[in-house]
């Protein structure tokens, strides 16, 4: 994937995953491609967790070099994650000598939490028995 | 995968995927492994698509019949994809004579919207360049 590519899956994922969101209307062919991208990255427990590690960090930024002790993994395999994280828009990096500094991109789970939320005045499907 | 199991996915990936959600602390082990079945069953443009039928019917229940002719897919994909979406707690369904029935479970991407949500107070990352 070039970095056009990434740019571009970035900005038009987050715009296309905007309004009017998944629960009220049928998703487009070509959103619902998009916005698979962005769930598939975060359908993963290690990237799950590296993206918990990086949001929540004060100060907003990891480094790489924090990420990896916390798991019983190789670093190109942590690597490799933080990889898809960022190809789907929700980290973003940056190398300052030695290291690589990680930061959550907060649009993207903001626009996640926007299209999983219900839009206003929709009649609730009956309870759950 | 049994049915017990699929409830207990259901019940425990709700109440694990809950508070203080993924940005506000460091997500445990298990939870991330809960949580990634949720997000790897929206990782699929197909499932998304059905998903969002489902969610944005009036009436809060869709027939598979009415879902089927939308896709250019054989009817055990579709089931196929259904069941997935199913075991992961975001649909749930009833057969009622010749057809069976889907329905939104909405408890599930309400806690999926509130663990993508920023904690309040929480400071911002600085601006993307």
């Amino acid at each position: 994937m070039s970095k056009q590519e990434l740019e571009v899956l970035g900005q038009d994922a987050a715009a296309d995953a905007c309004c009017p969101g998944l629960l009220a209307a049928p998703l487009a062919e070509d959103q619902a491609v998009e916005l698979a991208k962005v769930f598939k990255a975060l359908g993963d427990p290690v990237r799950l967790r590296l993206l918990s590690m990086i949001a929540s960090r004060a100060g907003g930024e990891v480094c790489v070099c924090d990420l990896t002790p916390a798991f019983d993994l190789s670093q190109p395999t942590i690597s490799h994650h933080l990889k898809l994280l960022k190809q789907a828009g929700l980290i973003d990096s940056e190398r300052r000598g030695t290291w690589v500094y990680y930061r959550l991109l907060p649009e993207m789970t903001d626009k996640l939490a926007g299209i999983l939320t219900r839009p206003a005045g929709q009649p609730l499907p009956e309870a759950v028995s």
